[in-house]
């Protein structure tokens, strides 16, 4: 099973302008800024409780936040869930019929190991798994 | 400031097979169950850490829900965040520009009573602000 909400992800064109619009409406500062050079992502975090709110924006056309926001325009882009033991909760799910997105987790920002799940598995939700690589 | 992200809202067009399917997928059962009147909606509730998950079905073709989804397809619809003083933040995002879609709070599902922020002023997020009237 899932621990909890652990973020949502917005897809922005603009980082830096969002950064500051989101800073007004949540009234706190974002705490980081991180690249992940193999989504072709820049990200930031704003803490909001337990869950975050990270903004995502593309750095190439190649990157998937590249594509959602030409297909869909800006907005929430996936909501992940933290879980204990990422293999375990893939296996888990993928016997219950949930179609994975990778079959390996992979590295995803803020120390993670991530796995996504499809849209059409999840009622039109992108859901991602993540796992804390910290400990 | 806004205290903690307190849900997320899911579009669903049918609330019994969405509930069985985030049942799988989060390893938990829903909670509750409740029908907000005024709004034509459905909803059902999943424990995942401090921030829920909430689905929700339109009981009308007039509710927001199925004008979303006849538009976008089901998907994630809205992000709640809670608030202590919901009058004195819509006050507080209004002078800092944001445009609220409603200029008194309403009641809303979960003993709760709410806000929404257009999402043109947050980068294409509906973004929902809610204070607890528990106590």
């Amino acid at each position: 099973m899932v621990k909890n909400l652990e973020h949502i992800g917005i897809a922005v064109k603009n980082l830096e302008s969002a950064n500051k619009l989101y800073e007004k409406l949540l009234g706190t500062p974002h705490y980081k800024v991180e690249a992940v050079e193999s989504e072709h992502v820049l990200t930031s975090f704003f803490k909001t409780g337990e869950a975050k709110v990270e903004l995502l924006e593309a750095t190439s056309p190649e990157s998937a936040i590249a594509k959602f926001i030409e297909k869909r325009g800006e907005g929430i882009h996936h909501i992940a869930f933290e879980v204990e033991d990422i293999h375990a909760e893939m296996q888990r799910l993928e016997s219950e019929g949930f179609r994975l997105l990778n079959s390996e987790p992979k590295r995803g920002a803020d120390n993670k190991l991530v796995c996504f799940i499809h849209p059409k598995s999840a009622n039109g939700v992108l859901v991602e798994l993540c796992q804390d690589c910290t400990s």
